[in-house]
């Protein structure tokens, strides 16, 4: 089957959000792209999402809003019935595309059809895992770079993000300040990016939401002079365009391996090189020396700074352009829906996978972020 | 089908405890004692339970131990393989038996068959009722009281929980003591047991688990003196036998319906009377007058404590062998049994039932215990 136009395509989005989210939402954001996209190419798409979303194609839902929109909305309860929908409908399909995380793979294991692909957009603790291990044989996944791949699991693509390019303005000359984009937390770096631009004698804007606030209280704020360091607070779609274009260079110095990072590609989106930590996706989405540089430590970076401003920008955006919009993510996912309408199930996980799985997941290279702590009390249930 | 001999049939346990539990764990000691009865009525069963459960028939697992028993492990991710597992293989069964909440019936929405009853062993929260109404064409439903029914919901029987009466020693001759048994929270009624002993002028023995800490500090602890009222922490099952036996009376004074209230069960098996207040299912669990009795108030339940030595303790006996063993249990399991594969999917619920899902559910007579705050902080899915 090379041709998938007509394929009957469920896109599974989360339902933190709506689809496409109005403000933070990432994986919400990912699955309009692919629903869009894939409604473009002719397939025939259903958008399993929250009811406040939109789309060119059919949308089903059972959540009214996102659930963080309405703190009368148990996320727990009402995940589990959006994801029962999407299976009690499955018959309807002709392949399955989670956008969901790991939790309906195990809805998927009562049944062999339709294929399901799930694309792992994190890793939230590395107990998730004995989910996909257990899901291996059910569903085709997809990595969203290459440093994002567990050693234990088999994979059919690499499905870079893909943004709409024509949403980000491109800017022409290079800036003199440095930026600093996404959330406050130790492993986005916002305290090297600090050091960075005052040893290198270069002002800092900071657009970020503080996650960790004891972080944000510590490392960054006593900082914040509102001059060589400013902080913005979290910045709409339209300021945010005019903040990376107009800036020398983002700074992207995680402390932990990044398994995507959507701010360097818009940032390049926009003309503007980055300057990035040599650790997990970043040296897979940068090019270095051409798009920005890719630093072994805080020591390179300020010796790069000066260097960035004889970047060619237009080569920034021709990346983003040739590697990271909506158009190649879905030629990726394209590709590997082909693979999986073909073999409908995975094959099985060889001797080498598998012995990866007895390794301690908390000596693999990748972070997981935002483990939730064990409940200390005991569950009563009488 | 009215013989069920050799009925292939799938228990569904929870897991937050071994199959039987060890010491707590209410619903994993009656999913085992639906398995046993079952199994040796000549049913072909199945027990779907942590590995280190035992039962006479077959056990599945894909948990090594309980997730209360283990800080490493994850109950939101084995909770789900665990019920993916059962899913899996439905199609071997005739009938699935879910004592595990309302999530697996998100999964059973997949299919229609084989037929499924769940268990309704309590609300831990007005939201999951969604669950249950979602799932409601899906799977027939069991009460644990006829108290204990949401108005919103059919069901085809009630199922009083059914205890070993072998296990529970009769004493003759009452005791000169009241005893509280259970969990300190202001629900369960710790500190109206505290007044009526006072009151009355009768000892009072407590052996609970401190659920609510600052309710036990409060209310309970400043009147632990030792003697006239003695808190024994948490009982062994010996230990417990001789407490309930040697009791003039067990105290049930709720301040919110109780759904079922395996205590009192236990307390009249061993000859005790019951001293209870009339909500939720006490009058259905106690014969009133004759094995205990069912107060409106404090008040009443003082000037009833001089009676309660001349109730017949025989008779407290005999009501738990003739309506609360397992032997009965089973009995009425067998009855919903067949009602189950004989109509294999539930009829649509009424206009009267399904006027009812729109009413508040926060003004319906029962209680929900435990109900899981909803997180502050926003979810960072990126």
């Amino acid at each position: 089957m090379s041709d998938l136009r007509g394929l009957k395509l469920a896109v599974l989005a989360p339902i933190a959000w709506p689809t496409p989210p109005r403000g933070y939402g990432p994986w919400e954001q990912v699955a309009y792209n692919i629903a869009e996209g894939m409604h473009a190419r002719g397939l025939d798409v259903t958008l399993f999402a929250t009811g406040n979303s939109h789309f060119s194609g059919t949308v089903s839902s059972v959540v009214p809003v996102g659930i963080n929109e309405d703190p009368a909305l148990n996320g727990d309860v009402f995940g589990a019935l959006h994801t029962g929908e999407l299976f009690r409908r499955a018959g309807e399909f002709d392949l399955i595309h989670n956008n969901f995380d790991w939790k309906p793979l195990t809805y998927a294991l009562a049944t062999t059809t339709p294929p399901v692909l799930t694309t792992i957009h994190g890793f939230s603790s590395p107990q998730i895992l004995a989910a996909y291990y257990a899901s291996a044989w059910r569903s085709f996944y997809c990595s969203i770079s290459n440093a994002d791949r567990d050693p234990g699991l088999d994979y059919i693509a690499t499905t870079y993000n893909g943004i709409d390019v024509s949403q980000f303005t491109f800017a022409e000359r290079a800036g003199d300040y440095l930026v600093f984009l996404g959330r406050f937390h130790p492993e986005k770096g916002a305290h090297l990016a600090i050091e960075i631009a005052r040893r290198a004698g270069v002002r800092l804007k900071m657009a970020a939401i503080p996650q960790d606030e004891a972080y944000f209280n510590e490392m960054v704020a006593p900082h914040i002079d509102g001059d060589r360091v400013q902080f913005l607070g979290e910045v709409e779609r339209e300021a945010r365009n005019d903040l990376l274009g107009n800036a020398l260079a983002l700074v992207h110095m995680t402390t932990r391996p990044e398994r995507f990072g959507l701010t360097m590609v818009e940032a390049m989106a926009c003309g503007t090189p980055v300057l990035g930590a040599n650790m997990g996706s970043v040296p897979e989405l940068v090019v270095n020396r051409v798009t920005g540089f890719v630093c072994d430590n805080v020591e390179e970076a300020v010796a790069r700074v000066p260097e960035l401003a004889v970047l060619d920008r237009r080569a920034c955006r021709r990346h983003v352009e040739d590697t990271f919009s909506v158009t190649c993510m879905i030629d990726r996912y394209l590709d590997a829906y082909r693979i999986a309408v073909d073999r409908r199930l995975p094959v099985a996980p060889s001797t080498e996978r598998l012995r990866w799985r007895s390794t301690d997941w908390w000596e693999r290279p990748m972070a997981y972020t935002d483990i939730p702590p064990k409940p200390a009390s005991l569950h009563f249930n009488d």
